[in-house]
């Protein structure tokens, strides 16, 4: 795999393949075009073709694209053939919606873990998992082959959270905490912060 | 205000300002540097000088960045001197945690309202919240001046949702719901998807 793409492009893909799964499923749809994509996305239909392109060709001149083919193809390219194995850090309120949420297994995510220091929280069940002490990660995360992680821990653990993870062979990790983390190049940190994204909005806005 | 300035640097400012919080607060520091700053969220301090030189001179050569002053700026550019109002509309798992996240309120929002359809949660406290009739959107939304919206509903409403908050005069949303949103031009929408986040890493990830 080419990892020349820009990463701005790889963000795009998960987008289309779950509109794609929208109109396979609960539409019953076979075939779409660019067009149609891009008309449902809000992405020019150029757009579509060219993050496409990267990849190969998989849209014939006027019948456009086969909607089962182009999600196996799209599920390969991110490696979504497997089933990735998930570590939730932090069993409060988040963590609590987070194992609950049907859409990762639905999408290719199995949360295995579910870890706390809250001697209250340590030992219940919570989404069909069993909240863990948080100083039986390591060995947790080697039994369950875990590859990712999700930080929904306070900021104040979050860094040494991290550097665990990290250590104990996490490469990506999603965090909800609203704090910068230091990790080395070859693992990933994406960040959720609800307020990020509306102090961004808030910039448009009439006061 | 220029609102010719990217979108990609506006998405940056509130990041600085949540470090330059920190750096105030717990740290207790008074001045910085761009490469200061640069260094604590890896992003070069030169980008950090061209995003700021945007909207003014901040910094001087050789003392670097009066952090309160930096933090007034900021809040000044994103319009953060005033609260915003918030509606949440869902009140299931999700819903349940963002009125119990303290971060928005520290950080300017204001949750006014919570919303759903379920007639067992219709009437419960949550969160300081009492959760009310979807059937009320509209009257809730002009009584608390609400601005903004946090969509954590399910997908088959969330479009109608969608378009009952524009026509109330809602002109920003964060959705945690995944699906693609069609407003009009001046209304923004901020999506929050943990799979689309995680199927983005999963591709750089060896299988």
């Amino acid at each position: 795999m080419n990892k020349d793409i820009p990463d701005i492009v790889i963000g795009r893909l998960p987008i289309y393949l779950r509109e794609l799964n929208q109109m396979a499923g609960s539409e019953g749809l076979v075939t779409t075009s660019s067009q149609e994509l891009g008309r449902r996305l809000d992405i020019s239909s150029a757009q579509i073709r060219k993050d496409l392109s990267h990849f190969g060709e998989f849209g014939k001149q006027g019948t456009g694209y086969h909607i089962p083919y182009l999600i196996d193809e799209l599920e390969k390219i991110l490696h979504l053939t497997k089933r990735w194995h998930v570590a939730v850090i932090g069993a409060g309120y988040l963590g609590h919606a987070l194992v609950h949420y049907r859409g990762f297994q639905m999408r290719g995510f199995i949360i295995k873990c579910l870890f706390d220091i809250d001697e209250q929280k340590i030992g219940a069940e919570m989404g069909g998992l069993t909240v863990q002490d948080l100083g039986e990660l390591e060995v947790t995360i080697d039994e369950h082959h875990v590859q990712m992680a999700i930080l929904a821990c306070p900021p104040e653990v979050a860094q040494d959270v991290t550097d665990r993870l990290v250590k104990a062979g996490v490469q990506s990790l999603l965090s909800y905490v609203p704090v910068h983390l230091n990790v080395p190049n070859d693992v990933q940190v994406s960040y959720s912060d609800p307020v990020i994204q509306m102090q961004r909005m808030t910039f448009y806005l009439e006061q």
